[in-house]
């Protein structure tokens, strides 16, 4: 696979630069973050998203907040408190700051905790790699593949968890078709997939969410691909709005449903979906599609951000350390998180 | 039921003024329709859109080519032509250029082709008023609705066809809550209906189309309620893109699904809706509401304006000649349809 692809995040040894996500693919603009606080409000204002990128982003943050603090450990842990809740719903944010506390706690020093923010972020590159094998080895020649949201370059560390699957199953002459949605409200789909897609050379088309289930019905669809924010101990799936319904429409017209994730994605000490809280963000974004600055009187808006898909109707869930089936398990989810 | 309802269209006696569907809810501006070529053209832009309303505008907008042809009869004959083909999913288009016809035919002149396009106007809004009584009727007080596109008095002649269920059945106390969903790409949902919501006085959420799996799942929805633009003779509904996604999950999650439409949108003489014509639309509001001006090299779009909804999806369709239950007959459709 060659390296064509797009970058969230570079760390250049001094400073974190994000590419600001908000504004692709009209424009790409990177920022720089300086500092701790300006990398919380990069997460909590998207400027970077996907699970595994928070998750990396958290880990530089988390030296730059070392840098600002010096030897003081106990104001650098209670901003990690604050880092780690950022945004709530994907475990790899959490995960990554826990990791950064724990080599702390080991009595490592900044270059310490410098170099194992360069290791989840190698680390996650690999992983990228190893599920993009795995993932494309299960996709039978000749089929069509539809996917939700952004899981590519600008995701995570890598050439990306569902969208690495697609792209490297397209060179290896698998798929007949791709298919991206938009993704309402954010449009991850129609503004960062569709560029990716664009920059990786693979042709693709863009729909509306209300399309899936008549390219379904077409039989135009072989296998729904997506990430993952948190996958549970019983295989529940905490993702992009929208995917819940996906799993249930292919389920319905018999197309399989595969979720690849990074371990760091695996959260074997939730039980299951019921347990994870979903972030509802502003409704802002619905009013202004709509042409309107703010909601008409009497109208409001449900706006969640993830939802809950059972592990029942999932086919296959790829992490970089293999591929698990359904009925899934806490011991197969615990064994694949390597915790 | 108290007449606060909006109006897509106004016929004054010499002119047909439709309000310009595209503008809303920022503007609203009425057009002056004087001719037929403004009248395909509407149609064809979406300034008014909806099955029965676009029926109806075609009524009048025969009344208007009559007038500028006189006695030729040849000319408005193939005016009428074009006219039912201006889009091709809606069978009520045809069907009211059919009855204009019909007129025209049994030698009427034109007062009585004025005649019989206000017939098909004040026909509407009385089948509207019934359906109306019929579809709430089916509802349990306490009840939650989701509703899909717009199917209110800005696509019909009177307080609409779902819409005005939904009306009808929050005065009745009977809804504990009112979900309309933005209804990509064209938003008539975030647009359209949540603006005769806010008319109207009935609180309602707007929910991006991917949240409608969730809702259902928490188990807050008991009720889809939508129009249709055609039903043929096995009960099979064409209506706006989408319509079969929330009837796939609506039978997955024990949820009821209530169509409703006029006797004008039957179509019985087409066998399935494997029969009907699926519009497809120019690709720009994808592109447009993702930042773009055109789409990335490599990458296109797919906008299918409706979608297929298997008649033994439905649990019910609402007529103004009373409801039908599955499995939907060809007689028992011919018999609503009145012919």
């Amino acid at each position: 696979m060659t390296d064509h692809h797009a970058e969230a995040l570079r760390w250049d040894g001094q400073s974190l630069f994000l590419l600001d996500q908000r504004r692709l693919p009209a424009e790409e603009r990177w920022l720089p973050i300086p500092d701790l606080e300006t990398a919380i409000k990069a997460i909590q204002d998207l400027v970077v998203r996907g699970a595994p990128a928070i998750g990396i982003t958290a880990a530089y943050a988390a030296v730059l907040a070392a840098r600002e603090h010096g030897e003081h450990a106990v104001a650098w842990m209670k901003d990690m408190a604050r880092l780690a809740e950022a945004r709530p719903t994907a475990v790899n944010l959490r995960w990554a700051v826990q990791r950064m506390i724990a080599v702390r706690e080991e009595g490592g020093d900044l270059d310490a905790l410098e170099a194992e923010a360069r290791s989840i972020h190698a680390r996650d590159v690999a992983a990228n790699r190893a599920m993009a094998r795995l993932g494309s080895s299960l996709i039978l020649p000749g089929s069509g593949v539809l996917t939700h949201c952004n899981t590519g370059s600008l995701a995570t560390g890598g050439v990306g968890t569902a969208l690495g699957v697609i792209v490297r199953a397209w060179r290896e002459e698998r798929l007949t078709s791709v298919y991206a949605d938009e993704t309402r409200p954010w449009l991850q789909g129609s503004r960062l997939t569709a560029w990716e897609f664009h920059r990786e050379g693979v042709p693709c088309s863009v729909i509306v969410e209300a399309a899936a289930a008549s390219l379904m019905r077409e039989g135009r669809i072989h296998w729904v691909i997506t990430g993952a924010d948190r996958i549970t101990a019983n295989g529940d799936v905490a993702n992009k709005i929208g995917t819940y319904s996906l799993a249930v429409l292919a389920r319905a017209h018999n197309v399989g449903f595969m979720v690849v994730a990074p371990s760091s994605t695996l959260d074997p000490d939730s039980p299951s979906g019921d347990e994870v809280p979903i972030e509802t963000r502003d409704s802002g974004e619905i009013w202004r599609t709509a042409g309107l600055t703010e909601p008409l009187s009497g109208i409001d808006a449900w706006n969640p951000v993830f939802d809950i898909t059972p592990g029942e109707l999932l086919s296959a869930i790829v992490t970089e350390r293999g591929v698990l089936r359904p009925p899934f398990t806490e011991s197969a989810i615990r064994a694949a998180a390597g915790r």
